[in-house]
């Protein structure tokens, strides 16, 4: 065998501008394995998709770099695996299965032609993780490095989870991991080492896919994905819903490495799980009476919103949310 | 009545980054007045849109500010329903009718908020043209102004026209407008006065959309929406069917107006009509023994392909385009 044929197609010696934009869809996005879903992909005006349900779920999101990603903090494919993370999250918050990606790139022309299969790649193997793929894109130049996903759905003739369907005496829930994204992002930013999952973690979460279908076919009355830190987004199903949340802080299972690591940063290791965004775990209401589906935990409790419209929607323990300080006594 | 209550949303006094992205979802995204298609609208973790026909039809392009538009030639309005129109035309061009759009806003914090809700008014416009709405989207902080947009459309039980399925001895055929969009980047370009309708077709193109299904249900084999102008799409056509395509300069229909701007401007004017990109006409075969539906002008003849590799794929008048000089008899 020849030694330059081990890497066949490598790529590095060119960026996006030499390419040019057809060079980069017929070398990245038409080599991708489409999804059973996906009934044509890459290379015509658009993509089908099936949707076998009569109804599809979309959601859309922008990763701008500097602000949602740095390159020299995350390789391209960890940037792919998180943009499209992001948007399955979305569509299991609502119930449905991820059926595939449409990826917008604006990229500066001297981004390396590697990067972008990179990113791909890691677009491509999130995807597949709920059998769905890449179908169709577009790529341009931009002064601002810059990723858009949209990511579609089916519902699989569930009811669509929204996030005003919470009533008072129910039971406030949550599956997948809090906090892990946020020490990453902290240790990161201070330029620290600590546990690997917290990185790992951070360029690339791992949302709990299965159970957005799960809370739906088990009975969860509201639901949302959790992206801007569990305080914060269950404010919207408070808000959508018209009640009030009140978490218990002694609840969540806390690991201990997370602890440790808070610990010696001299962070409340409950700011990063109460307020910590881009885990993509997701919350859900469910009715008291029902037993909840195995990987949800119950963490608070829903009640009717306080006529005093000054009132918190959400509470822990009672209280509003001090931030780090006011709960050095269950750190 | 107040004449304050003459403007009672006036927003020209704030900017995006005033106003937050929440605060910019609830005022411009919610208030959009849906399209029947759409189920579930913006405001949740995903947009819900029918797809009776059990497959949606997806495409997704983004909208650089200084290549694709300029906010000192267009109106964020214009903006909005030329974003809206080239993804709605990529759909038509499937044979499929728009349902929904998603549209994802990256801007930097100083842009008014005024030009946001133009923006979503031009989109909104353009989608109700087809009967479509916005159903969802996001807003992020970008020192890049950009536009991406995905549109979904139901093909309502008609087969997917793709590029790959023209066959010697067809027909092609166009709908819509050519040479419009290019004669007024042209007279942008010099900065000279000109013909109303080229500066509006460059702003915001109108596409056929009613086409695209119209040529599918009349029996149409190969259809694409004409983005960067009429020889380079149909190469598309010709790559993806194998076949070749020969052109007839002398069947386009030229308005006076477009050759009298062109022939004072020094243009061939078969350049722009040939050539010129956005004005997002739909180009189809069909069978040479079916009647063309009404709307679609025949302008070509599809042919085997050459077994000689280096021929060209699209000739017009049996010779590559040599641009404008070469076809001084036909101005």
């Amino acid at each position: 065998m020849l030694v330059t044929s081990e890497r066949p197609e490598s790529a590095g010696d060119y960026t996006l501008g030499q390419i040019g934009e057809f060079g980069l869809i017929n070398r990245v996005a038409r080599n991708v394995r489409q999804g059973a879903a996906v009934l044509l992909g890459p290379g015509d005006d658009a993509a089908l998709v099936s949707a076998s349900d009569g109804r599809v779920v979309a959601s859309t999101d922008l990763l701008v770099e500097g602000r949602h990603f740095r390159r020299d903090w995350s390789t391209a494919y960890q940037v792919g695996r998180k943009a499209a993370a992001q948007n399955l999250a979305d569509i299991a918050a609502m119930g449905a299965v991820g059926t595939a990606l449409l990826v917008g790139l604006a990229a500066p022309a001297d981004l390396p032609l590697s990067w972008a299969r990179d990113l791909s790649a890691g677009l491509a193997d999130e995807a597949a993780l709920v059998g769905a793929s890449v179908a169709g894109g577009d790529t341009v130049s931009s002064p601002t490095l810059l990723i858009a996903v949209t990511a579609l759905g089916d519902m699989h003739g569930l009811a669509p989870v929204t996030r005003a369907g919470a009533r008072p005496g129910e039971v406030l829930a949550y599956a997948g991991e809090l906090g892990w994204s946020a020490c990453g992002l902290e240790l990161l930013s201070r330029d620290v080492e600590g546990p690997k999952l917290a990185f790992a973690r951070h360029r690339s979460p791992e949302p709990p896919y299965e159970q957005g279908p799960a809370a739906a076919r088990g009975g969860a009355t509201a639901m949302l994905d959790i992206s801007d830190g569990l305080l914060a987004d269950i404010g919207h199903i408070a808000e959508e819903s018209v009640v009030a949340i009140d978490l218990d802080p002694t609840a969540f299972p806390i690991d201990p490495l997370l602890r440790e690591t808070a610990a010696q940063l001299g962070v409340d290791v409950l700011d990063w799980v109460l307020t910590g965004g881009e885990d993509h775990a997701l919350a859900a209401c469910f009715p008291a009476d029902l037993e909840l589906p195995p990987g949800w935990r119950a963490v608070g409790r829903v009640s009717e919103r306080s006529v005093d419209a000054a009132a918190p929607l959400v509470t822990v323990a009672g209280r509003p949310w001090g931030g780090s300080g006011g709960w050095d006594h269950f750190g």
